[in-house]
Order: C-alpha cells, then sequence, then structure tokens
C-alpha cells in the first residue's frame, strides 16, 4: 500500500487525485493539506480520514473537525507533510510559489513527487533537477503534455531524441486577429475549446502563456535544450504531445482530455492501472488537425521564450508578472492585449540574476509581482 | 560491425534494405541470395561484394561474376546463408513458404532475424514463436505496422496491454461499393493510395487480404489474442499502428509511409540511428481521418480473419488459395469479386490439421495452391 500526501487537496487537480486514488487499489491517501476552501476540505476528511491535516491559516484550525489527525498550519505544515516519514508519494497540487519548499522537502524526504505545481520547474527547475538526480527519486509529472512525453520516451535512449513536440490547442483565440482580441472579454477567454480548467490557466492558455510555461518544464524535467522542443497547434487535444527520433520515427501519446489519467500515470508510473474512464473514440476521431505556431502571434509566449532563454530568475519574475497582470484582467483592470505589454514592461525593468538560491527565486517573484502591480497603476 | 545475410535482395524489401545498410555506419552485408533477376544481383554483388551468394537456378551460376565469393544455389543455398557463422542478422525478405525454412536455421543459429516473409509467421507462427523464445533470438518485423506496435510497446508490461489497433489505408477501393467492385481492372487494382510495393501485395491491400496477414503476424509476433486486435482505417497511412493500455492510453507511431524505416529499425533495434530521409511534415498533417472498419465489406479480410480463429493448417491453406487467386486476378483469369470465392471454396473444400509440423505446412500449402488451381478451372 503507498501512503499518498496531497498538497493542495481542494484545487482542481487535488479532488481529481483524490476521485483516482478512490477507484484503484494499492494507495492510501494519509495527508491533506488545504488553503482556504476548510468546507470541502471537511468532506475530504471525512471521507479519507487522513492522519495528518495542514491548513494556512492557524485560526481555522478549530472548524477542522478530525479528532485522530494530527493538524499543522502555515508554509511549515505544508513542509512538514511533504516529509513525513510514512509517505511514499508527494502529489504537489500548489498553485504558486508557496510549491517549491514542499517540494524540495518531498525530494530530501526521498518521496516521489508528482508534480502540478508549475513554479516547481519554471522558476526553480535549474534547482530542484540536480537535487531529483542527487536523491536519486522520480519526479513525475501531473499534466497531459509532459505525461504524454514521458511515455513517448519509454524504452528509447536520451541520445536519439531529435526533439520534443508539445501540442497545444490553441486557446479560444487561434483563430483572431491582433484587432479583434483588442476587444476579447473575460467570458471570450474563460471558453477554452477542450479543457475545463480553473481561470488562470485558462486565460494562460488563451495567451498560450500556459505552452510556454510547459516549454520551461520541459527542458527542466527531460533535460532537454530550449531548441528541440517545438510546439504545434493541435486543437482537438488528442494527441498530447509527441516526441521525434533521429531515424524519423514520431512517437504520440493520445488520449481523451482528462487529468484523472496523467494524475493516474504519475501514481503508477512506470506501470499502468486499469480503470473505467471513457476511451478514446477512434472511429469518432476524423479531421484531426494540425498547424504551424507562429509565435509571433501570442507575446506573452514569445516573452515566456525569451524568459526561458535568459535563464537565471527571469522566468520568476516574468511568471509572477503574468499572474498578476491575469489577475488584473479577471477583475476587468486591464485588456487581454495589455497582459503581454504588463508582463514585458516587468521584464524590461529587472536586472536578472544568476547562480540563484530558492531566497532568490522567492525575491525575484515578490519583487516581480510589486513591480507588475506599481507599472499597472501608472 | 554486424555482419547481415539478406535473403531476397533482388525484391523490393531487399533493394531498400541495400539502400539502408549502405547509408549507415556499422553494418555490412556479406551474403546475398536472389530468385531470378541475376543482372540486379550482379550489380548488387559488385558494389557490396559479399563473400557469400545463393541464387535459386544451379544453371545460372556460371553467370555470376563474383570471383572471390562462394556461390550456393536452391533452397539448400537460402538455409546456408541463413546459419553462417559470421553473420549476426539475417534480412529474410523472401516471397513464398520458401522462406520458412531459412527463418527457422536462422532461429536455431541464433540470429537477428529481420522478418518481412510473411508466411513466417502467418503458416508457422505456432512453431516459430516457441523457437525464437526456446533460442533467445529476437525477431524483428519489417513492416510499418508491426514496427510501430513494437515501438508503441516499449517501455510497457505485457500485462498493461488491452489492445493492438492495427492501422488500414483502406486501399484504393475502401469507398467502393459492392456492385462497383464487380468491375474493378487490374490497373485500378494495383493503385495504392500511399505505399508503392509489389504486385501481389498492392492486390492484398486492395482486398485488405493483407491486413489480415498482419493480424495473424501480430498474434504471434506479440503474443496477443485475436479478440485483442484491433483494424481502424486511416487513409493516409500517417499513423502506423498504435497500442491501446488499459488505463485508456493509446500509444501511436508515426512516420512517413517510408519502408526504409521499419528497415532501419530492425537492424537498429533498440536503438535508433540518424538518416535524411523526409521527416513527416506535421504542420501538413492535416486532417487526418480514422474510420471503423466494417469486416463484412472486406470478404478476404474476413475469411482470413476465421482461418485465423480455426488456426492450425487452416491460415496455410487459406493463404496458398489466396496467392494462387491474386496470381488470377493479376492474369484477367478471374475478378476482383471472385478472389474471395475462390480462397472460400478452397478452404470449405479443406480438412485443417492441427499440431503440425512444417512440413505439414509445406503439404498444406501445396495442397491449397493446388485445390485452388482446380477450382478456378472448373
Amino acid at each position: 500500500m503507498k501512503k499518498i500526501a496531497i498538497l493542495g487537496s481542494t484545487g482542481s487537480i487535488g479532488v481529481q487525485a483524490l476521485e483516482v486514488i478512490s477507484k484503484i487499489e494499492g494507495f492510501e491517501v494519509i495527508a491533506l493539506s488545504a488553503n482556504s476552501n476548510i468546507e470541502l476540505l471537511q468532506k475530504q476528511i471525512d471521507k479519507f480520514k487522513p492522519q495528518y491535516i495542514a491548513i494556512m491559516d492557524e485560526n481555522k484550525i478549530s472548524e477542522i473537525k478530525a479528532s485522530s489527525a494530527q493538524v499543522y498550519f502555515g508554509v511549515e505544515g505544508l513542509n512538514i507533510l511533504a516529509a513525513l516519514p510514512e509517505v511514499d508519494i508527494v502529489i504537489n497540487a500548489l498553485m504558486g510559489n508557496i510549491g517549491l519548499f514542499p517540494t524540495v522537502n518531498a525530494i530530501k524526504s526521498k518521496k516521489r513527487v508528482c508534480i502540478a505545481n508549475k513554479e516547481t520547474l519554471v522558476t526553480a527547475g535549474e534547482i530542484i533537477m540536480p537535487l531529483v538526480k542527487q536523491y536519486g527519486v522520480d519526479l513525475i509529472p501531473i499534466d497531459s503534455e509532459h505525461s504524454a512525453i514521458l511515455q513517448c520516451l519509454r524504452g528509447n535512449e536520451r541520445s536519439d531524441i531529435e526533439r520534443l513536440i508539445l501540442t497545444a490547442s490553441g486557446g479560444p483565440f487561434r483563430n483572431k486577429t491582433k484587432k479583434e482580441l483588442e476587444f476579447v472579454t473575460v467570458t471570450d477567454a474563460l471558453k477554452h475549446p477542450t479543457y475545463s480548467m480553473g481561470a488562470k490557466i485558462t486565460i494562460d492558455s488563451a495567451t498560450l502563456m500556459n505552452k510556454g510555461l510547459e516549454v520551461i518544464e520541459a527542458k527542466w524535467l527531460f533535460d532537454m535544450p530550449l531548441e528541440k522542443i517545438d510546439i504545434i497547434i493541435h486543437p482537438q487535444s488528442i494527441i498530447h504531445s509527441m516526441t521525434e527520433y533521429a531515424d524519423g520515427s514520431i512517437m504520440a501519446q493520445m488520449g481523451t482530455p482528462d487529468m484523472r489519467l496523467p494524475i493516474q500515470y504519475a501514481l503508477s508510473y512506470p506501470n499502468r492501472i486499469k480503470n473505467s474512464y471513457n476511451r478514446l473514440d477512434l472511429s469518432n476521431m476524423n479531421d484531426l488537425i494540425f498547424e504551424t505556431l507562429y509565435v509571433d502571434n501570442f507575446p506573452c509566449l514569445n516573452l515566456c521564450l525569451e524568459a526561458a532563454k535568459t535563464g537565471g530568475t527571469l522566468p520568476t519574475v516574468m511568471n509572477a508578472a503574468n499572474e498578476i497582470a491575469v489577475e488584473k484582467f479577471l477583475n476587468e483592470e486591464i485588456s487581454f492585449t495589455e497582459i503581454p505589454k504588463l508582463i514585458e514592461s516587468t521584464m524590461l525593468a529587472y536586472t536578472v540574476k544568476y547562480n540563484m538560491n530558492l531566497d532568490d527565486i522567492i525575491e525575484a517573484d515578490r519583487w516581480g509581482r510589486e513591480k507588475a502591480q506599481i507599472l499597472a497603476s501608472t
């Protein structure tokens, strides 16, 4: 029986992870953490009866009814859950750079880390990956693209890889002109063509920032130079990503657009577990479309790739500025086309730091958020 | 340096195998065999300077100019080449059941066998596969579908396989009605939509007999029950085949429709070798189509799958009758729709033998050919 700690159990990935675990044998949830949704956390506690719980706000500990569980709070609570001696697998489904230290703690405690937290690799891949190697642990991606690439790489030699090909749905604005983009509303942007996800990631899908962040994650996760990572537009999201080899062979992983599949694979890797989720209906899979991506049409993606090339703390600042920009767009404080402008001006105002440590990343993140806030209000 | 014997070097696969070998490092051709095309064989001898040569007709030995090579003839010549002590890899690109004994000889001599000869597995899979296991050799398929499946299976557990999915172009008559099929000509049938191949296999592609034979080969090669092998129509032949796993994930292998790719992979397996063949242009890969296959529309395929289910020597008789039927269609002695009729009446007249040995297979093949000839002329 593999014992699991879920950090961020009330978010979209956390909820789906619990659903996956409840349907398969051999895995047991023993620790849950949540930020503010105490009501949902309580339901999860009642159902999964974890031995350990962490919440952000100390004042809410009294609201939790879990007589036999130990309850921790704050960032320290997350770090404790990530390093519990009984835990085999940590699912890091936290949002934001709060996910960084628990990842490090889990790796140093030799846990398998199933990672949905973007910041871990986007901002700190340079620090995280050597740790993964040093401690000999598995860092397994929870998202359809990187899970696909992981599967496409199985049984192949690193040296035979010619490129990784991330598929991108292209988002809801794939065919819009620059002029049209100026007038898109929050409601328009929240209509993702294939996946149902949180608001922030849906906007990131519309700007293709999300794909840029995935490029950075792929770079670290699979130790690939940026020039060997391509993006192709594939609106149906049936092929989740591909790898091309030196002999011209392309391996593709396909499936329904269902996050439970990469979650389950991250738990069972390198094996698979039978499930009864809807299967891809191949006979109904007509007219699969693939289109060249023109980076210039997606300024957020372009900025993200620029930040990736520069490296150091710039991806952190870029990511922080993007979070502020998306938040302001969702609050209807800025327009859709102002998102990249705000990110760019924040990046331009920054002096990149190299050979950074985790504290430098936290500081760069803080700086980026603050600067973006200031720039947005001027 | 891996040393290679090519049996059937003047056929389509043999010629392409030589091209592949001439473009990569680490492989050397030391033995060639041909049936009747002495002129092409001589060119190959001049270029590759093999130490061993085999031809079918003893009387033609004098026509061969190869002062330093040993020249053998007849079936025995093929058996000698397949078992040469210096040889590491035998490419069996022979046509017909003449390929059977050399395969067995190569396996018993512990060679890697790269197999393009259909009869080896279609008629004798039951005998061949236990030998492959017993002698611990690699039997690697040279055709795009099985090569694709081999690649899709890498790094996965047998027990996780839910099904193999062979893609079929559907041939030139995919959208023809039964009535229209009655009037198709040899010229129509020889127009394969995606691959350029020999006449026999092109007709087998039009009747989908070829896909049925591939199902039988897949059954033996990957030790899969027939009910776990599906066929889907995919006219563009871009996805060469797929595997579906217990968790719903589908792995697909894609590439240009170029036989040199599976030939090269069979040689380099499990590694890959860089080449400069045309690459699949993903951005030009629009409207990939997948359609359900209705077996009833393809009576030859239906008969082939029936024979596979029955097993024993029936696939051999079915295959023999098909060869005669296709020959007669190519000679314009029977119509396209008479092909399955001739196969069916031959199968119906036969009493299946089980627990057969290789001699039983040779006898069943002889019987099937003779019977089909007789039935065709009555």
